[in-house]
């Protein structure tokens, strides 16, 4: 098979053989690592522009990290900065970057859509780091790989996904990603961060975190986003934490071998007990870890290195 | 002819000779990337400092990037992160970066005049990417390579600028090095925009953007500063736009190949209406693309790598 | 002798022979550059990540210059920017800084220990780059360095260290390392400045400028920090600068060929007259230079280059 599409927006548009290219192409990069040869020169001569209109450590360090092994330029572009401030229009900062002719561009942006804009504006590569409360399709990926590495595959595993779906590009992303490859997946968390259509997705909900976790071979939990508390949008902290709260006691619902798994940055204690986050079947670090290969990987099949 | 000169600070001081050479330069990294040989090693080994007292992040992207295809290191300094806030001198800031021995510092600052007395003080080149309302020289560049290319020649072209011209180091970069190559200058605004003496530069004056565009090859527009519009330093935005918004009925006063430029962030509606931002005469584009590769020449020439 | 350490965590570890190690390497680096070989390609495909929780535009700009002069990549992660705003726990963001696969984490943190807690927590390799008010291990090698180079050895020598004693990373560094090398060190200051139990650590205190400046090799002036005043924890400004700041007239009481130090950036007027600051007495600028040889020299041991 050869990589034909232009964009990464989304796991919505994604086919089956284009995950499978994906998680093939990062780990033969995870591969080539271990091997303690970090630095490849496949991307020497490409500039990655890392536009990051909403700020992002974890996100940005990992592209930079990506572009930097496979020995691309890489040139940071953060909100505060950036000519929108100046009342630039979101498009014509665009075309600008395209005119500076880098290869891809990368987008984090606080509107949903912003990247599929973009795409449509710029002939360079475009890869969505996260747009609002849309989609964060590498962020999925790179959780689509941490499972199929432990469990030996996708397709009939029970994934569960905890916390505030509504809000949740991660949820989206996994969510859309994960029924392509024949997971079942159940959401949970309160009424008020589930959407009412969310089973049009394809998914079974559950109010109630042990009910959920049932057989689940794989439980996410989402960050709830502390900031936002204040907004009155979801229960309090510690409610929330009560009944939601992934911890030694619960987690026997799971099966004996589930992996528990985390997008970061955790709130300890919130979503996530600490022993549960450092215990044995915590594979988030190995999430951030992958992080780095999946990104390779898009970088790495964008630019037509693979040609 | 071999390039002697050590700093960049303004169109002032360059001779025909020089922002030939520049320009001639510039092209030639111009072609190489048509090829699309994005990367030559040039550099390899020399370290830029973009020190940015003075946000802009395209202007210090196109440094960026500029030094990064010649494979040169670049060093990003911004004005909150530096020791300034500590409240350093300038000159001691300078003679810090100095003794780290970098090979260029391309400085912005919101002072006129900072990059003169960097360059008396450090034996590193310097080059200014703005200061205060003083000059712009690679600004000024990018515009005469950008009108050199489509007009084939700059001698006895009729250029229109047309703005905010006694708060712009863009104007004045302009009129210098367009006088200098035989380019027939005029500035059109709002009284309260023109300096009373500019006619001293050797530029006509209008106040009418109709009269001022009148047989002209070029019109730049400058940006008006929304963000100095409570100041009252000039008409209200509204009545601006009115006089002076370049338009689809206003642009038949000019010659029918006229080139429409912009050295951006570009207010829609306010200096320039969309259709004409979008249209044909529109060059805006490419002078950022002319912007990387002019700054290319720039750092080559400064670095000696010529020689 | 064979480089055996993980961490540079302080001054108060090192050895003598690991200090003249690190020297020595250094000292070579700056050979290498006086020869104009700006670039080697010693760390080729390793990963620097510089951490700076507390903003510090010198020692970042030294780090990252040291690290591209060697080939290293470097990646920025500032305070501000950061996951620790969002909640994340010093503990988490250094496990996910691990789990990306860097060599080595350059670490600046407005709390004492820090680092120490990294380096314990992560296989990679941690260098303090100052921690609140504890340690700065690679600001007293550069100075020891400096020392070194200018008089030819350390032992026997006489360093004043004069200022803030107490808040200063800087004179603790100086004083564990100065004292493993022979040198006899007298602090002084304002009695509000000058810990209670300092002479436990081996130094000579004196509350007097010029009584402790007398027969003195070096004097090292401490930067006072200016945005502290209104705290009240030390003298006004100018009655510290009356009884501190070092001048053409007291400077007489040292040696004749007396070395004039400081950290960066100097407050002209406070610690030290402008006449001694550009005098001839003073090596401040040295320092800076010296700095990157050093900081090179540390990430050269630390990722086993040498070996």
């Amino acid at each position: 098979m050869k990589w034909e599409r232009k964009d990464i927006l989304g796991m919505k548009d994604l086919s089956v053989e284009e995950i499978h290219m994906i998680l093939d192409t990062a780990e033969s990069f995870l591969e080539v690592s271990a091997r303690d040869i970090k630095k490849v020169p496949t991307l020497r001569g490409k500039t990655i522009i890392n536009f990051f209109v909403e700020a992002s450590t974890r996100t940005r360090t990992s592209f930079e990290i990506a572009g930097k092994r496979l020995s691309a330029d890489t040139i940071n572009i953060s909100a505060s900065a950036s000519s929108l401030v100046k009342g630039e229009t979101l498009a014509d900062t665009a075309r600008n970057l395209e005119a500076m002719n880098p290869d891809v561009i990368v987008i984090r942006h606080s509107c949903a859509g912003a990247p599929h804009m973009l795409a449509g504006l710029v002939r360079q590569s475009i890869i969505n780091a996260g747009d609002g409360a849309h989609e964060h399709p590498s962020q999925a990926l790179l959780d689509m790989m941490t499972i199929r590495n432990r469990k030996g595959g996708l397709s009939g595993l029970n994934v569960t996904i905890v916390g505030d779906i509504a809000h949740s590009r991660v949820a989206r992303s996994n969510i859309y990603g994960l029924n392509k490859m024949g997971v079942c997946v159940t959401v949970a968390g309160p009424a008020t961060m589930i959407p009412r259509d969310i089973q049009q997705l394809g998914v079974k909900v559950c109010f109630s975190l042990e009910e959920a976790i049932l057989d689940a071979d794989v439980i996410m939990m989402l960050r709830i986003q502390t900031e936002r508390e204040q907004q009155n949008i979801f229960p309090s902290l510690r409610e929330y934490s009560t009944f939601y709260c992934l911890n030694r006691e619960n987690i026997k619902k799971a099966k004996k071998d589930v992996l528990v798994m985390h997008p970061g940055p955790v709130n300890r204690g919130v979503e996530i007990s600490p022993e549960i986050a450092d215990g044995v079947h915590s594979v988030i670090l190995e999430q951030v870890t992958n992080g780095v290969a999946v990104r390779m990987a898009l970088l790495y099949l964008l630019t037509g290195a693979s040609s």
